[in-house]
């Protein structure tokens, strides 16, 4: 199934504010709230979000969703090469397999919250031909070196955009009514550090404190990932447009996310945005379609400092801080249930008596 | 069915350290994630909690609780009639049957987890004969006045913890492998912040500083609430009995929580705790039995000032920190799935290769 264009997507996000319908959806909830049993505001963060649903689908009180689906989308870096990962990227591959077999961390979680996963290869260097029950969408064998150049070409990019809106479309199509975006990809966080950099404004040591150790980068290691990082930012400075930034300093799997955020926005569909690579493809997202930020649910606060810096930036409050950093979609799995919670008081709760 | 007596569950409970059940069980559990298929330390707060609940069971790794139960203890306070809550006693009777009726927070929090909600009225001031579907318990109706004298008598107290050993008792027999405590009651964060404050050493101002508006106290009555509480920490400092505390100026379902969380710890079955009063519950039973808290799962962070004076006497961590202000479970509530899916993740799992 071929999803809507970019540009449709685009077109068809606007902020709340000026969008009657949600601000009608949002408006009503609040009200909703104020009338169950319940002292005023006593649900806090629930309350919150239980409008945001309602205002995002344009629906109160907004049913609690049902089919929820995680898609985690894997692509392989070229950066990994010049040394600022504990990893190497055949790791991505094995990962996928893992995941395939239902064995890594977000088949746990999606399991526990009745979430399907499907995963994408949007990107994978190493071979993964044999392995079934993937949705084989590579556009290239992972990035180049966004250290020594360009990570990929402006074509690449939007490709790997459109897999992302594709696969929204296809999971929404399919029944799916809460999406999750999960990411693999060693060497991701050196990518989504400096993607959320250059969307934050950072330059220098302002953009090397956004970089964390990912996956266990320390000491040598970690100091040479933040130079690529400033060095990378630096290189992208005079670039405008979100989708030459992303090719630039950017990374497949970043890419279909940023793609997924657009069309679930699009949509009308509540999505719940993961950890820093989440974060990152939804600061492309948001430069690309104001609004789209506003309309996601942020799951879980990553120990990435870069996180924190995305979701200030997006003006969003995760559900959960549970210093996971894993990726994968494992953080925004664990917020499936509070959506619900949150969609189900506000539908099932008894009046207060005036 | 009738629970073991108080002295038999607080002969049962230790102090993990000096448990070598526990103790072999949580190492298994901190080695089995360490040869998962995550970075080292990845998964954060969901490891410790399942290293937790590995300790807790005894077991490694633990099943993923598929039976929640959650149990809310209803009764009223005399001290309502001396001004420090927004809201009247009838309130309390009002909830109960909005609760027997599926109307309430917890309900719909509880069918969104998959948990079974028990009602008790361990203490209730109005007439509940009629309502159906709910344990009928009653202590007595309601305490009396802390602001004026003794809560309770000490008698009142013991039978209180018993009825919340009992329930504890029964809902285990009946197949719960995992507890979740509720409370109802107008007046019970004047108690609950009253007990916390003599549990913690506070008095005078350091006393007056961890009440909180409860349910929408403000100004003056907030101003009345805080003298209440300072007053009754002082009449109960030269106590030394937990029990004798409790009746002093504690109340009847914080009684009952207590009795419910050391049944729990004893049966070495996993408990979350929810808010301020859980939280006073909860300093109560590990001032009886030293050893609960560190067998008890903390769900939330109650945006009560008291909840956090608790959680940090106990050593207790919550899951979720929401701004819930509701009770009920609701809070303790929504962190079921994240216990769930840490158990699921220790066990599911796909071993790294060596």
């Amino acid at each position: 199934m071929t999803g809507p264009t970019l540009e449709d997507v685009i077109g068809r996000i606007t902020r709340p504010d000026d969008d009657p319908v949600f601000a009608a959806a949002a408006a009503e909830a609040r009200q909703r709230w104020d009338g169950r049993a319940k002292p005023h505001g006593a649900l806090g963060q629930l309350e919150a979000l239980g409008v945001r649903v309602a205002g995002v689908t344009g629906t109160c009180p907004p049913h609690a969703p049902r089919r929820p689906s995680v898609v985690v989308f894997a692509a392989d870096h070229g950066v990994v090469e010049d040394g600022p990962s504990a990893w190497p990227s055949d790791v991505t591959g094995w990962m996928v397999r893992t995941m395939a077999t239902g064995g890594a961390a977000v088949n746990a979680l999606a399991r526990t919250v009745g979430a399907e996963v499907t995963l994408v290869d949007v990107g994978v260097a190493s071979d993964l031909s044999d392995v079934d029950g993937i949705v084989h969408a590579r556009v290239r064998e992972g990035t180049s070196s966004l250290a020594r150049g360009p990570a990929m070409t402006r074509d690449d990019a939007l490709a790997a955009l459109a897999v992302g809106i594709d696969l929204a479309t296809e999971r929404i199509a399919g029944g799916a009514d809460l999406l999750v975006g999960g990411d693999m990809g060693i060497g991701n966080t050196t990518a989504s550090s400096a993607l959320i950099a250059h969307h934050t404004g950072r330059r220098g040591s302002d953009a090397a404190a956004v970089v964390g150790s990912g996956a266990g980068s320390t000491g040598d290691r970690l100091a040479r990932k933040r130079a690529i990082v400033v060095a990378a930012v630096d290189r992208a400075v005079h670039l405008s447009d979100p989708v030459a930034v992303l090719a630039e300093i950017g990374g497949l799997e970043i890419a279909a996310l940023a793609g997924f955020h657009l069309a679930a926005a699009a949509a009308r569909l509540p999505v719940v945005v993961d950890g820093v690579i989440g974060c990152a493809a939804l600061c492309v997202a948001e430069a690309l379609a104001p609004g789209t930020a506003a309309r996601t649910i942020a799951g879980h606060r990553s120990s990435e400092p870069a996180a924190s810096a995305a979701l200030a930036h997006l003006g969003l409050r995760p559900l959960l801080e549970l210093d996971l950093r894993l990726g994968e979609g494992t953080g925004a799995c664990l917020a499936v249930p509070l959506v619900q919670a949150a969609c189900r008081a506000l539908h099932d709760m008894a009046e207060l008596p005036s």
